[in-house]
């Protein structure tokens, strides 16, 4: 269910429909994914995402498939199912094999138990990290 | 200041002299970071903790820099300072330039807005995902 | 499925009637809500939890569309869909348009995405602000 | 200390300037705040989070001041320093009162109780909430 | 420095007296921490508070020095220094060993990566578990 | 749905086939849970968290329910649905009553809100904690 009546695909019109072009041709497919057609219920907030999220996910000093790793480990350590389900498949669409998937989701769960003894022990950062 | 005393370099015997020593020599450093030594209290938890670390982190179907990335953007979601400056730091070291640290971070912040818009609009996944 | 088995609402008695007659009556509402089921469990703490809510969500220097919009905000970043579903109704319910709700997620969504950046720069507090 | 050496103002050109002008213009100060000079870093990230907070963060259903204290209560989930302080900052030059912000700080301590006893009770979502 | 200025434990009178004794009193202490401090700031949460605190630590099916351990490892997964060092202190004033608290910081590491690993694998809860 | 497609109990060999004979003879059941299912796609991890959770969770300075305990606090912080659901059913099995499970939930609901009035107010950790 969603808090708000889904957007139906056929009537947009403006902004909306000008960015579900756009998403439709850069991600080469032809359904809108549920998340964009969410964001369209505020046009200018579906607009800025989908430039921001094109911007920063494409090629760049980091190919595309290793930003994809890294959004899914964010994804991962904030429980958002949609969003690891998503950006795995995008993931993997872009080349990410099984075996990449399984080491970033290890070095997740690595970073994330770090985190907490870091915490639990209060441990002071090094002069030479400062 | 740490929960516990800190432990010396010095004195350390047995598995924590040899978990140490390990570090050190993998490492290439002369000086075991504040992490290792607040640990250090446990000598079975510090033991598990590096040997899991050195496994996990090396070079497999990714790369060190790159799980070292995703190590940060981890760290960062769960706002760490310790873990996000040694890491930036041990990324550097082994070859991250400063544009692939500022693409992380963007990729990171990124990643983190979309998560809570999903949550917002409780996005349904969609069947092509599950 | 809840952890423990859920009250009954028609053989509640003592300070858990007491509470449920008292929710009925400020919410206006016939059925008691989930959450307040699964508090029952634990009378002093459904009382505790009750009166809490009561005092602090009620208008004050802050109005209670505020107030339920700030809770929704809170329940997103935290990714607890109960809250996030139940808090928007109330919302709407108190008064808050669909143009304020939205307004509110895209803020949530904001914040969460600069609180990285922040981390990820870790970027020191200006003077002013100390 | 900054992950990267601080971006000074006075040597800023092109696309960094033009965003430290209109970010000095549009909040009447005269002092580039530390976040935008850690984003700085990164041009086209700089003027992408800016114009997302003024498009996000100007008045509109809600006004000014119910968005800040909102930004705020998210910045004490993710338990942001630099965030609480410069956006409580905000609040208060906007308009918002201590009494406010108290009662912000209110919301969000209860709101963050309830969705952890939610969790814990494994609360199911009532039919009328769907 | 505080969001608000501190509250002098001389000037005070009225409810926030009150509680202030009965901290002092209960806890065997001479000067009010910090985290009370603030909260006289709203002597209505100040009291609501520690009534809860006072209420929920005390002996009951789980003993204090239980009840503190399990306060510091939320404390830890959420990365709060204040709770971190006070809980700690006062689960070593109500008997906890140093023992106690390394394992305790163990189980907390352990938790918060097996929770994210589920996460990654977007695990399915067995049939038994519901 | 799983990430990626369910290792089947019966055809598993070598290291995980060792693995899950020794998580059924330690926990004295037949059938292998989901979650080492889900490791057991990447065999030294699975090896890995099986071997830290069995000698993390076992007596030491704390008795095993109290672990229980601890662990589902911790899974309750991070809305871990899977993690709840099987740490409180083990918690059940090695002795913790309802009772027992109705206070830690009321504990990590305090230390959660604690927490974050900690963030909101900004409290400065007092020198006997430090």
């Amino acid at each position: 269910m969603y808090i708000f009546k889904t957007t139906s695909e056929k009537n947009v019109k403006g902004k909306v429909k000008k960015v579900f072009n756009d998403i439709k041709k850069t991600r080469k497919i032809t359904k809108i994914p549920n998340f964009w057609k969410s964001l369209a219920h505020n046009p200018d907030n579906l607009e800025r995402t989908w430039n921001s999220l094109k911007q920063i996910m494409k090629k760049g000093a980091l190919d595309p498939v290793t930003k994809e790793l890294i959004y899914v480990a964010v994804s991962i350590t904030n429980n958002c199912e949609y969003c690891i389900r998503s950006h795995t498949a995008a993931a993997k669409k872009k080349g990410a094999t099984d075996k990449m998937i399984k080491e970033m989701i290890e070095v997740a769960g690595l970073a994330n138990q770090n985190n907490k003894l870091v915490a639990g022990y209060q441990v002071e950062v090094d002069k030479i990290y400062k």
